[in-house]
């Protein structure tokens, strides 16, 4: 390592020499990634690099357990790999994250930072592949490294987000449980429901959310560590992999195991295709919640009405005075991206050969990022919308009654097709379903009596049968 | 050609003998492929089998030309040929669309029938693969199908069903130019439009598709024609692919030429996804369309009562007289089966090899099924929908005059700030923008004079500025 | 019901009067729909039909328990619909898959049916709406039979295919366990591994399919039945849902249960998304053992040469002698049509709106055939393909022992940096690794004994570290 | 605008007070939507922003013009505008890119960053909406900006690195003209082509991708400027648009023009998703691209060893000297990040409501990211891997000769079936085609000369028919 004037010093590796700026932690490989792959200007997500430091780190350890490092130098990589895994070195990861597929440019850059940092820590020289990478391969610790970044992620900043999401929809649920409404379906006027009927649905949607991703965990918790370069252990010692992920569970607490059939786990990456599937039912349930309640909040005079959105920013540059839902249209452009994300992720994940897929940095990217917006989403939706939520009860209960479909409890006393001229009858004359039932004589003719009628008609009641 | 008593014949192929039932027009090669590919249960799109042998046709004759076959010959194939393209003998065409990706098995199919049919009438061996396939290959000839096919039915099928759509769109846009309503942006009330400026928009919309859609068709009508097995035209005459495209063009009247690389030609299939993008826009042109048209006819009393649509067929099994927006549902349901419909194409096109595109079946079937569904949906949109569609002008007229934003105006006046809190006063206290304009002080300050005002809040004349 | 010369009769509904042909069981609603729905020239999947009539046959059975129907009818109709849901009536279901999108239509046509048959059998009338649709809405009933027919075709169509498969991949994984051959990674040559640990990773990858579809029934198979309408049960007697349910769970064994929330499972359909998503995967999965499968095979004399896949069919209409791996393209092709397909099913389900998700026939087609697809794919892939792959095991020996990368067991020695050295010159100079690494003299020097080097390269130790 | 010792100042705008950063030249609007949307962490793209900025100067000078602004202001905005433009705040833009769907946080951070630095400049306060969004809406400005951003991306960076990388590909096409190989279709041995044939076809694909782009910059172009709110053009003097855009046109030299229908230019999304769609089919034709060269790359034993890549970097971080195509590898990846990202494009395309599309920014974020990575990708290609590419000529003819498809050419002589049976017996007993034409006696029989056999088998001339 030599430096010149210019700012940059020599490293080498084993294609030759290479410039790197003097300051950096960084090594050869790092650089010559960063010349080949100016792409997009990002690099991998930080919540995916500290997940590849901490296995570092766990590594060493069991590196040092099983003979192959001292534990001197284990420890001073350790030490250095907690220090990257805890946010400190995010400025020393320039590769991009569009680069080599098995995402060795950017675990070589872990692997340099570390023995850099370890080196003088320890003072003594510390070397990328041979220590720091000791008994791993990219081809098992990175993929290890996605599958470990979004399992922790999943567990700490998606689920207590939708939960927490879920606890605001269910307390509006509890308010509103006598707030009744019409029922609308294929946008029509149909039987009555209550505003709290609703938000109990969306509150079980997310709910249902949380289920599915933790439902996934046991499949995205196996880490292909151990299979190295193609599944084998080549260079590996036995135990290793059991050790590493033992040390990440007691770090974590994370549900991680060590991957039923290395081949399967380094060959394919399913697991990340099923996460990103989930991740893409979270969305399209968000979606929904957030378009219903755009749609229940429009007006305030050519719309819906039945709700008011809390007034967060002016809505128009043009338009004074008006305010719009901008929050549900925020959580919507997230449910699109993540709903094309989820399209790379899957494209990605047909596209393995043989031993290893090589669609891995941008399958990350993809993940990680869906996780970390629908969180943010989540949360946003729930403060800053969900929890203001005002209702037009008035409004809502007009709707109820105003709908031809209250007729439906009739069906029983007077048969589908009776109903129906019923149902028809009032709305080309313009007067309520009572009215027609008495003028076609039903009450007079003893169908059903006026008390059974008024019963029958009840539109809060319709809503609990 | 032996025929036992069980309902089948041995037929023999390259690879040996196979039982073949015994009034079938095909022989081995296809008999083979009805039994390795039981898969969806259905075969190639009816358009598509057609213009693969209209190919087959012209290229007898070309051949004929070309002096490849005897006149006597090659005119017993172009006549078995056009009975085939002429639909007669469809249920010949057993294999299943999953099949092998070059399509050479529905390509043996149409040999196969084809030298059957050409051999009883000429009474003559005829072989599928001297005779009827002489001077191609599955791999130029049965690509160019698909791209024949498409051609055909954007130009004969979908091309008039959009025109047919937006004419009836333009129609009400004609008829509704004075119906003022208010806009709507983010759902909200913005300024007055007319509900035929809405048609227009979407008037224009269709009729981009079809812009999108012609531009499109030099690149569609490009055939693989010539290149044979991998673009090198090997066992091809000079002047082959020329002879049968102008040929094709002349019976077809189509903008049909040959592929400018022969390499580029078979290998991808760029081409088809472009068509497949370009449906899709139409797609997402009808889905806005369809969705604006179901909420303009919501209600009949908790909806939007803008627009009432036509009344197809009861709506509810279990709610009388409701009438549903059935015709815009299905068209929503074509656009998002067309939209899926791309994601395979598009995948599909990604994953060529070398000298051919392996996955051409599901191309063709995807492709295919999209122009016939949008076609057959712009139709029903046009006929069952739109063109039955009737205004509630009054309700319109009073959503306009209702929003808050037709303050918008006196902003020259007044500026954004003070309109703006003109609007929210007077939706505070439930009255119109005039009065609070008056009441602010604004035409006794001279600010604006009252017959200013009364202009400025001329909600028909805010959408012809 | 009257009937005219014309081969059509007189049916009447709540809209008027339809014609009808005369010999149909279908009467107005399905007519109605027929004439409304032009579209795609396809019905429902037969197993939707047929999950419907089933869900009809509980119902009546429900009913007549519940006091709803008396015994009599309610058996009448319980034949009835066994009838149509032993396929004997799949011809009478002529309304196209894309219309209302609730699927009414198709509800009522089951219901027409279903009440003429009974009708016919019981000797007197049955109302489509009042008897056969009793205590039902389209609304809980149509999304149900989706679920039903989804679930049970998991369970009794793919789930056995997909276990057939991994049996057959298994028992190759078994044969080849000692067949040695070169890792690739990044299509480069890496450090051995044996044919068997290849296809034992294939067996597990569709074993995890299974794992993950079973994992999603217990939310598939949740029936939105007894929420009627919308959600609240209108018109719906207590009990009704858990007796119908529990005679569904009876008669096909399936993890069948009531809704959590009803109006989470009216307003939205994320289960069919996720088991969407979740067949997705097994596509995914698929896609590359077939692809790594084509690659093995490749050749006989350009390719990779690894494999012999079983001769199926002449593989080329122009090349004589060419045999094509055409099942794995077959294969392929399905899983770009569940990608597809999923992107609608995805859509689809953003796309609820309210109480309903009017989207719910395409929901079901892309669905059920998706499955129906894979089933398929995955019986062939075992039977016409891997079941009779042969290993050509000395080109693959020799692949192994040719790779630059079995000189990684010598890191441990030699360090990364002077290993690498080794492959560079190995490969310049077209010696093996050991030669080189005695003509660098390590051995020489002792830094490893020749007994220590021949144990580091033994390539079929190198897959079992 | 006073500020506190908090290092905050406070702003007011329509809804109340806000405290920004002291030193923020952005005012209330955009604070309040800084803090409304904390969901990525990113803003707009950087072309987008500076798009934005260039309307606003072409406006303000228009607006000059038709005596909408005094002169002195028009230019202050202008000029402060044209710094905006040239990337110099570009750290004034904090909002996020997950925002309202209208982009209107966006454009008022543009509107007050715009009007602080021109209110410092001239010594006059500016008002963000009165005179810096004068004559304009977000909903007709913002859309305008993504049109230009994309418009002006695709003709200067994303169709130069076509051009460039078909430049290189040509020009491998030319060097390799006489390089004969096998072909490969179904990845089996096709008849010969040469590698020049291949590098034309891949040049071919990439021209194409820029007519494909290039025709659809006509309708990217139209811009939906003037329209402002609604489409109406309420607000905007007559002549605005059209010299907003000639200005822009001069300055630009891009193919501009306004909007043929203001309410489709609104209310719709559509040519987003055609450009969108056009760039994914970029995309799926370098991923083909890509992957041929991988595999023509792949060995260096084990693989089809037809090409060498250049030696960017270390391959593996466990196995020593491996080199691996990291270039197509990257490429592959920016190829699915683009299909996504359209995915996304299209989704949100079919979301407009009436008279806006209020997927705005991430519709944006998605195009723009794909042209910028698309371009980005071409050039490494071009530059790290195409150019340095060297052919294994000899690996290559010995492909093309042992292809067992090269007795094709013999059909002629021979017709299918007995060069069907040559082609096997050739491959059972391991020698050329040559050699079992001759023993199967058919030049000792005079079928054809030994010299028309030696001009058949010529692999070179195969490829030139």
């Amino acid at each position: 390592m030599t430096s010149d004037e210019s700012g940059y010093r020599i490293e080498r590796d084993t294609m030759g020499e290479v410039r790197v700026p003097a300051d950096a932690l960084w090594r050869a490989q790092t650089q010559r990634a960063v010349e080949n792959f100016p792409i997009s200007g990002r690099g991998l997500e930080l919540a995916h690099i500290r997940a590849l430091a901490r296995i570092k780190g766990a590594a060493a350890r069991a590196n040092a357990e099983l003979g192959v490092l001292d534990k001197e130098l284990a420890e001073a990589i350790a030490t250095a790999a907690a220090h990257v895994a805890a946010g400190g070195y995010d400025d020393q990861f320039p590769v991009d994250v569009f680069q080599t597929g098995s995402g060795t440019s950017s675990n070589m850059n872990a692997n340099e930072v570390i023995a850099t940092l370890a080196s003088r820590a320890a003072d003594r020289p510390v070397h990328p592949n041979d220590h720091v990478n000791a008994s791993q391969s990219s081809n098992d610790v990175f993929p290890s490294s996605i599958h470990l970044a979004a399992t922790e992620a999943v567990r700490d900043d998606l689920v207590p987000a939708l939960e927490h999401l879920a606890g605001a929809l269910r307390a509006k649920a509890g308010e509103w449980s006598g707030v009744v409404k019409s029922g609308r379906t294929h946008l029509m006027d149909a039987t009555p429901v209550t505003l709290g009927q609703e938000f109990s649905g969306y509150a079980q949607q997310v709910a249902n959310g949380v289920e599915r991703l933790t439902a996934t965990l046991p499949r995205l918790g196996e880490l292909p560590l151990g299979g190295t370069a193609v599944g084998t252990g080549v260079n590996t010692p036995p135990g290793f992999a059991p050790a590493v992920i033992e040390l990440l569970r007691q770090e974590t607490g994370l549900p991680l195991s060590e991957a039923r059939d290395h081949f399967e786990a380094q060959g394919a990456r399913d697991a990340l295709v099923e996460a990103s599937g989930q991740l893409r039912v979270v969305a399209v349930g968000l979606y929904k919640i957030a378009n219903d309640i755009r749609w229940m909040g429009s007006g305030p005079r050519a719309g819906l009405r039945e709700l008011r959105l809390p007034d967060l920013q002016p809505g128009s540059s043009i338009m004074p005075g008006k305010v719009n839902p901008v929050v549900p249209e925020a959580v919507r452009q997230v449910c699109a991206q993540v709903i094309g994300n989820d399209a790379t992720v899957a494209f990605a994940g047909t596209q393995g050969d043989f031993e290893l897929n090589v669609m891995l940095p941008v399958m990350a990217r993809n993940l990680l990022e869906s996780i970390r917006l629908l969180a943010a989403a989540a949360r946003q939706l729930a403060d800053r919308c969900v929890a203001g939520l005002a209702a037009n009860e008035e409004i809502a209960r007009g709707y109820a009654e105003g709908s031809p479909s209250i007729v439906t409890p009739l069906n029983r006393f007077l048969g589908y097709d009776e109903a129906a001229a019923i149902a028809k009858q009032a709305l080309a004359t313009n007067r309520t379903i009572r009215e027609v039932v008495i003028e076609r004589g039903h009450v007079s003719a003893g169908t059903l009596t006026e008390e059974q009628l008024d019963q029958a008609l009840d539109v809060l009641k319709m809503t609990r049968p």
